[in-house]
Formats: structure tokens, sequence, C-alpha cells
């Protein structure tokens, strides 16, 4: 009747996660602001169940309940992020996607202007939306720096393109490439005085450092639990301006209870407590974002000791990830037997784990979090297999 | 600079879930296919972290992932249901909504027929991407059944209507009011007739029933983690046949190793190690399917020994999923100082939770999974409660 045995699934019921390891040092930058503290791994337990979140649900809104204090806490996360509303999805870009898809119905518009570091969830949503991209520049190798200032052009281009302002414009606050972190309030006055609305996409800064989207002048925000905020996810943070959340939280014709681009509830049992149970860890560490600076800055200078490694992007570092240009490994691994995934087993047999595996032309890691030990353990492990392989170490 | 204090978040540290402390019944019927057998809860804890699934990530997708054994699971789990290609997307209406999304581009069709118990999602679903929406009728009360052969009527009258073939037909396998199981042949074969594809919602039945969606005829199935096969999710399942496949899955254009309509990676750390840790679980409790219908049967006969009570939906029962009218339970109310709340309360005061709070016209339960012993003191409370408020019990 079914075409698989019990037997045969039970090999699924021990799957376990042996980079989680004791003692490992994970690097990987989109895991580095995700790791759940204790308080969450208890949540995590008490919270489990997928719909645990809706037993006192009276109003079939997961935003309206009251126990546990989801409506509240909704309310505290928009405080803390400067904004007045805030929506939970499910990933960041679903909360980007329900974004422009209420500002379309609004407003009108059907080109969006991006940075050119954008996310590649960035052009999917577009792309899925049937939207023209318009793509700010960025300075090229070595900084890769997004030219703020093009935002101009870029939205005099999408008039010019579709006879119409653009939809909107998104700048990634700090990009996944290079770790570049950009002046988000210089494009917020660009938009500003086009009329058009300006989205930060924080996937990668709120939750790790302190922002006010008010202050920067967002008039969305999205960003990501799993990412940045210490919830196991998947989950979404929609975080807008109270003339933005009218347009984009329209209720449907059929079930005017339900918000129509969100789909109704996004189901959040354990991203979301987890979420919760993480926000004073959140609202905490944040005010230790200089620190995490300087230990980015730390672990940069560390590894361009080694012969020909460099770091790209903007220098110095003002974010945690960190992008690095490695030639003499990848000239080692073009001759290994292993071929490019020699660095990563060499790292891991350190106990360093995170990086691509596989990948040697470039390096990309995060430091967030780490400790001032384990920092030097990765430096110590990068310095000792470079000279294992004979590449100098200053 | 922010909002909110430490002091003022340390709160959230420590919510907690009352409804499911030991010796709790819940009868929630979204609750009741999802609650995690002890296995998953140990893959919690391994992989909390949201991106947990993607530290041997190779390819950019998780679908791709051999370690832990992703893509081998998705064959499996394709195989168990009858089905070529199974995605996972973040809820069961994100898994329609892709696919209607790929229907649309590949074949156009601007209707879309659902039965008229489908679930608020599948109409959200329609609205947000524009779709006419054309209902198949149901018999009214007291049974609800949806005429099945009237899926022929609406599948004309949506190209009446629209002036080109429907995109897709729905129907929702067991729907979430009154629990009714809808013969799913049938309606794949009237939309094998007009050349349609057959869309299943299977939330309430796949993971806790037998279903082959092959044999029944499924062009696509979708169904829920966290409702029906004890994943902590929130996750859904889209499961294709391979031409549909072909259609759904179509790739970006920006960059082609992503699924456009999924917007690339779902991110699904403890969602999907809930679903593979459990999978032996559901494939063994989908056996057990006719002595759950039996449990459900014995539930409602019971509470139909309480004065007025009446099963409403088809009889007998061959779901787990009931629905009652209680006119007796609502005269109470009307004069009750907590109203509708008293019902919910008196059953929580004898251990008995999941009924939504403040509703005493109609009651909706599900059985499922729980012991005849807990069945038991289900009854014996309904029946305490009637009694004490003067209700005759037979």
């Amino acid at each position: 009747m079914t075409g698989i045995s019990v037997d045969k699934a039970r090999r699924y019921a021990t799957i376990s996660r042996e980079a989680a390891h004791e003692g490992v040092v994970n690097l990987n930058p989109i895991q580095r602001g995700g790791i759940l503290p204790e308080e969450a791994r208890r949540a995590l337990l008490e919270f489990g169940d997928g719909y645990s979140m809706c037993d006192f649900c009276l109003k079939g809104r997961i935003d309206m309940i009251d126990k546990p204090p989801v409506k509240r806490f909704l309310s505290d996360l928009a405080s803390f992020l400067g904004m007045d509303v805030v929506r939970l999805t499910n990933r960041c870009r679903d909360a980007l996607l329900a974004a422009l898809m209420g500002l379309r119905r609004a407003r009108g518009g059907s080109a969006l202007v991006v940075d050119s570091n954008a996310h590649y969830s960035t052009y999917l949503a577009a792309e899925a939306l049937g939207l023209e991209v318009i793509e700010v520049p960025n300075t090229g190798y070595p900084e890769f720096k997004v030219k703020l200032e093009a935002y101009k052009d870029a939205l005099e281009a999408a008039e010019e393109r579709t006879g119409q302002p653009a939809l909107a414009a998104l700048l990634t606050h700090a990009d996944p490439y290079y770790g570049n972190l950009n002046d988000a309030r210089a494009v917020a006055e660009i938009c500003r005085e086009h009329g058009v609305p300006f989205i930060l996409n924080a996937a990668y800064t709120a939750g790790v450092m302190p922002l006010n989207g008010r202050e920067v002048g967002a008039d969305v925000l999205v960003s990501s639990g799993q990412k940045s905020w210490s919830s196991s996810g998947p989950l979404g943070i929609l975080a807008m301006t109270e003339e933005v959340a009218e347009q984009v939280l329209v209720r449907s014709a059929h079930f005017p209870n339900k918000e129509l681009y969100l789909l109704g509830c996004p189901a959040l049992g354990v991203g979301l407590a987890t979420l919760m149970a993480s926000f004073p860890h959140v609202v905490e560490r944040v005010t230790h974002w200089p620190e995490e600076v300087e230990k980015a800055r730390w672990l940069a200078g560390q590894l361009e000791r080694i012969e020909g490694v460099r770091q790209l992007g903007v220098r110095p570092k003002e974010h945690h990830v960190i992008c690095f240009e490695t030639p003499g490994f990848h000239e080692i691994a073009k001759k290994h037997k292993r071929k490019g995934f020699f660095l990563y087993e060499e790292l891991k047999a350190r106990g360093i784990v995170g990086i691509q595996p596989g990948l040697t032309r470039r390096v990309k890691l995060s430091t967030y979090g780490l400790t001032r030990e384990e920092l030097a353990r990765v430096a110590e492990a990068f310095h000792k297999v470079a000279a294992k392989y004979g590449l100098d170490v200053r």
C-alpha cells in the first residue's frame, strides 16, 4: 500500500548533527547569529509541537494571542527595532515578498531597485512577482562597495524604463558576500526625495547589532530569525511603519480576519517560541557590537598573515562576515588529491567547521559571538594548515 | 538607542506551555497529528539551530543535501506518498501557492475550482494570485457532504466564465470543519476528463492514514508537517507527478540553481529534522487507521448520549476530526457568568483541553492517537459537565 517499510524508515529516527558536537568551532556566516542560548533550548522542548502557540488562540490570529504573550512580544519587538508594526513570516524572503505584494497593490510600480550585493532571494522574490530588477552597482574588486549615491540614477532609470516610479528600493544592510555594512540613511534620503518606499534587508544586522529602523528612515525592515536572532526558525521578521503596514497588511475579501499576503497565520510554534525566549539575550548582545567588530578585525589581520591572503570588501571590517581571497590555498587544492576539500578537511581535523566545503579560491566566515580563545584557535588552525603546505605565515 | 531594556525583555526567556503539562488530554484537531514522538524531541535539540541542516550543504540546495540524508529522505517520502517528486515548503498553503504559480505559468488559467469545505488558506492563496474561485457545493446541514459529481459543472462553469480551462481543481481530502473524508478518485477522474490538474489537499490525511497519491490520481498532493506528520514545523509537503514537477519547479532566470516558486531553499532546520526523525513513527502509525476511525466513532457515540448533542458531517465517522452541535451547552452558556467559556473551563478543570475557548454552539475535536483510556476520560468529563448543568445523559 505504501512504498516504504517501517524498517527502512527507521534509519531517519536517529539522525544526528556531527558539526554541533562539543568543542567544534563553527564559522558558518549563516549560522553564527542563530545559535540558541540555553533558555531557547528549553523553549524548543516546551513548544516543540507545531501548533503549541495556538493552545489559547481566541481570535484566529497568532499575532493576537495573549497566552503565551505573542501580542505583547510583537509590540516589544517593534519598539526594539524602532518600527511601528511587526508581523512574522516563515522566512526573511517571505517578509519581503509580502511587502512587495502589498506595496504593488497599493501604489503600483513594476520595478524594484536593489543593490548589486543583494541576497539571491531578493532577486527571486522580484522574479516570482514579474518585477523588473534595476541594480545599483558596486565598486568591484577588491572592495565591492555599493555606490549608494547611484540609487538616484537607478530610481530614475526605473521610472524611465517602466513609465512609473519604482515599486520600492531595497538596500541589503550588510551583504552576505563581503559583509559590507551600508549607510541606510543615505539611501533612505534618496528614496524619500523620489517618493519611493525604502526596504532595508537587515537579515545580517538586526538582532546582532543596534539598529533603529525609524532613525535610519526605513519604511520596511525585514530580518531573519534563524540568521541573526537566535531563533530556531524558519522565521522572517516584517517590520513596517504604520503607513506601510496599512498597505501591506490588507485583509482577505473572503476571510476579513485574515491578512491576505501573509496567507493567514504563519505557523510559528518553535520558531516563534525560541525567538521570544532568546529576545533578552538578543537585546543584551547588540550592546556588545563594537567588540564584535573588533574581533572580526583581529581575525582578518591574523589570516592576512598567510601568504597571499587578502580580506575583500570594505577595510577595516565593520561587520562579522568576512570574505578572504586565498590564492595560496587555491594553488594547493589544484594538486591535492582531495582537491578543494583539503582545506575544509584540514580545518575540520583541527575542530573548525563552517567554511564552504570544496571552495579554496575564496573563504567566507563569521566571527560573531566567538570568544577570543576560540578565535585564537581558528587563527592557529589556518596558520598551521598554511605552514603544512608550505605557505609563508608572517 | 533601542526601545526596550534587557530587563523588560527578560520576561520572555521563561515562556512555558501549560496545555502540554503531563496528564492533560489535548483534543485540538490541528494538534493531534502533530505531537512529537520521543525520537523527534531528540532531533529538536540536536538540530535546534536554524541552519543546522546546512552544515554539509555542497550544492546550495537543501533538497540535495546528503548529510544528514535529506535527499534520500525526500525520495523515500515521495515513495511513501506514491508520488514522483517531493519538495518541502514552510506551510501546506505555501506548497499550494507554489503549485498554482507554476501551473499558471505553464498552462495559463485564471480560475481555481475548490470544494466548499476547503480550508481558508486555499481561498487566500487563490485571492493572493488574483484567481477566481469556483466552489463545488456541499449538501448542507447536517452532513455538509461535498457533491463530488458537481466538479464537472464547476469545471465547465470555470471555462465559461474565464474563457479557458480552469488552472486546477482542488479537493480537500478531509475537511477541517466536519472531518468529512472525500473520495479523491472520483474527482481525479472528472479532472482527467477535462484535462485539468487535480490538487489534493491532504493536510488532514497524509501522515495519519494510508494515502497513495498515484492510486487516487492526484497530480499534486500537499500536506502539513505540523498537522499530520509529527513535525514541529512549520512545514509543508509539496508532492507532484514528474510532469507537474517540471512545470512547478522552474528555475530562476538569474540563479539557475534555485527553484523560483519556492524562493530558493526553504529554511528547514528543526521542522525538517523532526519530520525525518518522526518518519518511521508515521509510516507505522498509518497502518492503525481503522482503529483510529473506530475510536472516533466510539467517542461520537458517547457524546451523542448527551441531550441535544448531534454529530455533524458524514455518519458514521470516517475520520478523526469530529464536529458536534451542542445546543444544550449553548443554552447554558447564555446564562453562565463565564458565558461560552464555561465549557472550556469545566473541561480544563477535568484535564481536557483543545476545544475552542468561548464556543458552545458547536464543538470540534479530534480523537487521533488518544488511548481508549484517555477517550473514556474525555467522554466522562463531557458527561459530568452535562449532568452538572442539568442536561440528560442517556
